[in-house]
């Protein structure tokens, strides 16, 4: 029988971050994490399946929630207000923890690996963010160059955030960067 | 003494790039490539590195250009006509061999590591284009806005390209796709 450990999963979370700002996240074992999170290694692998997914769990939870924001975008929303009610969604899932979210992007950035997942991570984002425009109907051209303007936005927006001060609003930099996007063009 | 033979750069890219699109990528080796090019193992380790340089060799020309378009713009161009200056320099560059890059694409979209290899180009082509843009005096984040929607509109319009009859000029195609993102905004 398994036993579940109430609170496994977020102590998990936070011990390895501690440890991958610390030390570095390749110098980082499984058995450390574990050890700071006051459980077994095999209960890590019970709630993750590697050190790495540590930083990546939940990137489905993001592009369900940005996709049902372009897909429930009113009837005839112009394709960047689609995506920009994407980027709302996207604050709502990723806005809540500031502290969370400067720490995991430096430990990302540090780390050419991490960097790379991190981009294709973006890809597939892109990705479902066209096909969902598609499916409302926009030729496929236009679908991918908003699909692909919503992820400039949404990377430097969340950048920005990142870097800022604790208590900026997510989705107004997001808002804000879509905006200055529209006032290049 | 390194004897150098003519052509052997060209004979043996066109050989690797056969074999690719013949039995994939994975499945081939170096040694079949320097069988199938008329020449050994060793001089292809003479003129590339291995068998993925192959396809990417040439990155850095595109970089280079795509950025020197972007540097002399006019004084005063806005940042998207800046970047429209890259894409004419990265259609100079690219546009010259369709059949050539019709089967590149082809062999890089069907292997998930290649596939990677291109967005990290992509990624890092886009921050030079956002440094060239600072180093013009555009704010961070515009900068880094038109890089990334450059980035969009050149990977957009260079698959519209690929995908097209060999006729069309890929300059052409990448200006009608930067006009289709000005007219989403």
């Amino acid at each position: 029988m398994v036993r579940w450990e109430p609170g496994a999963t977020d102590r998990l979370r936070e011990a390895a971050l501690d440890l991958y700002v610390e030390q570095g996240y390749d110098d980082t074992t499984v058995a450390q994490i574990a050890e700071r999170a006051g459980v077994t290694a095999r209960t890590f692998f019970r709630h993750f399946a590697d050190k790495r997914e540590v930083l990546f769990r939940g990137s489905e939870f993001l592009a369900d929630g940005m996709v049902a924001g372009v897909r429930d975008a009113p009837d005839g929303a112009a394709p960047l207000d689609a995506i920009g009610l994407a980027l709302e969604s996207a604050a709502a899932t990723l806005g809540v923890d500031h502290a969370y979210a400067k720490r995991r992007m430096s430990v990302i950035y540090a780390n050419p690996e991490l960097m790379e997942r991190e981009l294709i991570k973006m890809a597939r984002l892109g990705d479902a963010l066209a096909e969902a425009l598609q499916a409302r109907g926009v030729g496929p051209t236009e679908a991918r160059l908003a699909a692909e303007a919503g992820i400039a936005v949404f990377r430097t927006g969340f950048d920005r955030w990142v870097a800022g001060p604790r208590g900026d609003d997510l989705a107004q930099v997001l808002a804000d960067s879509m905006e200055r996007l529209r006032a290049l063009s």
